[in-house]
């Protein structure tokens, strides 16, 4: 086993694109916590490591510290949080009842923004309008709690469970926006969450955790040149 | 505003058959916090304390303490151990690669438990046929847990968070068992479980958190028979 430093050994099974490994990536760098990063192949050959890691659902991301695998992305940040509750910045609320809400907005954004911007980049015609208005009602809500806490982050002064959340699907849906030509974060509409994203996307050591834009673009872009393109033989 | 003891004061709004509402009414008859219960008509009239406490899903339960809503089921349960933590039983492990456990499948319960249990109690055919098969498989996996764990409960000695997520659906799994004649738990393919069901229902405490067996038996026989009833004009 090679040396590890205080941190104990650390690896994450991941793609890089995958906006759930994006939010592992920033929550380690966030805390300074060193990781292996291996790449899986997901499409076409899971690893063993993947399969053993996560046999129930087979998915990344997984966490693997000292040999002990955590699933599912944000279970994984509030492991990261708690395992290491000692080293700064710390990601969640030490109040119980900031900590509910920042649970309902972190379930809510897996729950009920995930699903309709996927609907939004994945539909067409009437079927992708409506998953637009869905993302755009969605996000309107999430403006709403910037307003009422009237911070630069969910969490405060400080990028919390919420932003990683959200932030580790910045690019996404950025990237979803370019593809698509559909606006969903608006400085009209949605300042607050418009002038949240600026501010989250230049933060430091979030920077660096981000997929690359371009090759997110052509990734998506054949995804939806597959999607849209009529059946063979029509 | 009521006299309301060390406790604060705890309403929770729902419905009493409601498995969402039960684990809340496990957890909170666990640690012994006194709540007044708020019967909701979800059906055919929110009441506008709902409507107010959960703008976003106006869905029941919500925990409201000292005036401050809680919503989302498994949510509240964490809420409840950590504004009350230093009152026993602890409801969740103190290590922190425990908590990510009890934390997986707790989700796993309800991303994949639940669905093909509602899968199973809806489907007809085929359909429901092929939604048992995977109910079993759910369950055969807690089934795992409780064997590699080698003790009575989820949460080891005593009840925690994934008997708590469980437990809340007991009387709905065994009532929907009762009403489709459809075996879910069983002596013989998951007999860890099945003594876990018979231990968890005879709880101390738990056991009055529990739905009505007869209410909820005519309640689902009811829904179950309009799901299988032609449609009108057939």
């Amino acid at each position: 086993m090679e040396d590890c430093g205080e941190d104990g050994q650390v690896k994450l099974l991941g793609v890089i694109r995958s906006p759930f490994v994006v939010r592992i990536r920033i929550a380690l760098a966030l805390k300074g916590i060193h990781c292996e990063f291996i790449e899986e192949d997901v499409l076409n050959n899971k690893s063993e490591l993947l399969l053993q890691s996560n046999p129930v659902h087979k998915k990344i991301p997984v966490l693997i510290h000292n040999g002990k695998p955590v699933c599912e992305s944000m279970i994984i940040v509030q492991y990261i949080e708690e395992a290491w509750d000692s080293k700064a910045p710390f990601l969640m609320p030490r109040d119980p009842y900031d900590r509910a809400i920042a649970r309902f907005w972190a379930a809510f954004i897996d729950d009920k923004v995930i699903p309709s911007i996927l609907g939004a980049f994945r539909g067409q015609g009437e079927e992708q309008q409506k998953a637009v208005e869905e993302s755009v009602a969605n996000l309107l809500l999430l403006e709403e709690v910037l307003r009422s806490t009237g911070k630069a982050y969910f969490g405060g002064d400080g990028i919390g469970l919420v932003d990683i959340a959200l932030g580790g699907l910045l690019v996404l849906i950025q990237t979803v926006e370019k593809v698509t030509n559909i606006v969903l974060i608006d400085t009209q509409k949605t300042p607050l969450l418009s002038a949240w994203a600026d501010q989250f996307c230049k933060a430091d050591k979030v920077k660096n955790a981000f997929p690359d834009r371009a090759e997110l673009f052509a990734f998506l872009s054949a995804r939806r040149a597959k999607l849209t393109s009529p059946p063979p033989g029509n």
